[in-house]
């Protein structure tokens, strides 16, 4: 049997644990949202890096660069976080510099050893068939808001898991799992009613940012599988 | 409105932060389930002690000794960290000088700036009552597992913040404290049935270790409300 482990937060990551998984990137609001609306609207590659001064260098380079911290906008990107920026006018056929306040840092932080994939609500069901063909360990990864703990990658995570334990094909012993499956399976009758408790939804609406949380929320609007290979990001295209 | 937080694991905790809090620590598989029954019975002082080295050297001086790693009682030690150990006999008017693989070195991690006490199922309302007529923010911290997240401390930091979410006198914006309020609202109708998903349990019962489990869910089992003050744990006596 295969293994299925969810972590968390960045703080909670243990790399050499891992080692040899599967590993599902999740930042639902808003980087792996937005990463997977690139892809769907033509995006060639995505170059995710964790910090500011990385993505200011891509651009002094003549790179289109997203980049945000908190929300904001950094005054030398393009344009920032929301996955309503990654228009097919200003994505498609483009490579993309990306850089956000916690998704794109762990993208870097879980490569090494490990196979990469981006997860979100908007892939859920082509990604959660694909992981099933791997003969993988998987780890759900949750990229949590500055290190800690946040409930809307969680239930993500915790969709996942539901889809996987289904296949009969993995095991867990994962306590976080087990919590991420039970916080689903309140959430998933009335999701929007419950991403209302969630801090960072608040976080959002007090910037005035809100506006995508309603789309970041809907299941299966791609078949996009975007992975992490040699530095970028790129789409697997399949058709399963 | 004071504030209430949720610290899943030690691997979470930011020190700075919480400055100025009053700090629940929630081991209960078996910590600070064990610490509450030594109180009960009678224990003068607990000297909570990190590491092996510590409690060997408090051994050496005469100290009794309660220390475990992994479930194991430490060879050096009197006894280990089942809660069944701690009887009246052995403990009554005694400082016990306690190491274990996650609860006791938490209370050191937490102690600075903040004032500590010990929580579990069998003091819930007591502690719940008393933490209520503090003018203070509570974060509650869980031991977890070696850092990791656990299903038990979780669902008791869960029944604690329900609790005083009823005052009406705290207010929280923490997802940690919300996803522990909503399993506890999945586990408290078969507490026993839920924490048949606990990894711990699993572990327990593995090392023939699952005879305390029934015992450490039992709530309002005692009054007892032990705090961390000077280096050394003691029962506040209260009678409310």
């Amino acid at each position: 049997m295969r293994k299925l482990e969810t972590c968390f937060s960045p703080a909670l990551y243990e790399p050499g644990l891992h080692s040899g998984s599967m590993v599902v990137v999740i930042d639902i609001l808003r980087a792996t949202t937005s990463i997977c609306t690139a892809f769907l609207h033509g995006a060639e590659t995505i170059i995710p890096v964790s910090t500011v001064e990385e993505a200011r260098e891509y651009k002094r380079k003549g790179y289109l660069v997203a980049a945000e911290r908190d929300g904001y906008v950094l005054d030398f990107a393009d344009f920032g976080n929301s996955p309503f920026n990654f228009t097919p006018d200003k994505v498609a056929g483009k490579t993309i510099v990306y850089s956000t306040t916690n998704g794109t840092g762990i993208i870097n932080l879980a490569s090494s050893g490990n196979e990469i994939v981006i997860g979100s609500f908007l892939n859920i069901t082509a990604l959660s068939e694909w992981l099933s063909k791997k003969e993988k360990d998987v780890v759900l990864f949750c990229a949590g808001w500055k290190n800690r703990f946040n409930l809307e990658d969680t239930i993500c995570a915790g969709a996942i898991a539901e889809k996987l334990m289904a296949t009969s094909l993995y095991t867990t012993n994962c306590d976080s799992t087990t919590a991420a499956i039970d916080l689903w399976s309140l959430a998933k009758g009335n999701l929007p009613g419950y991403i209302e408790k969630v801090a960072q939804q608040t976080r959002l609406w007090s910037k005035g940012l809100g506006d995508c949380i309603e789309y970041c929320l809907t299941q299966d609007f791609t078949r996009v599988i975007p992975v992490f290979e040699d530095g970028v990001l790129r789409l697997i295209d399949i058709d399963i």
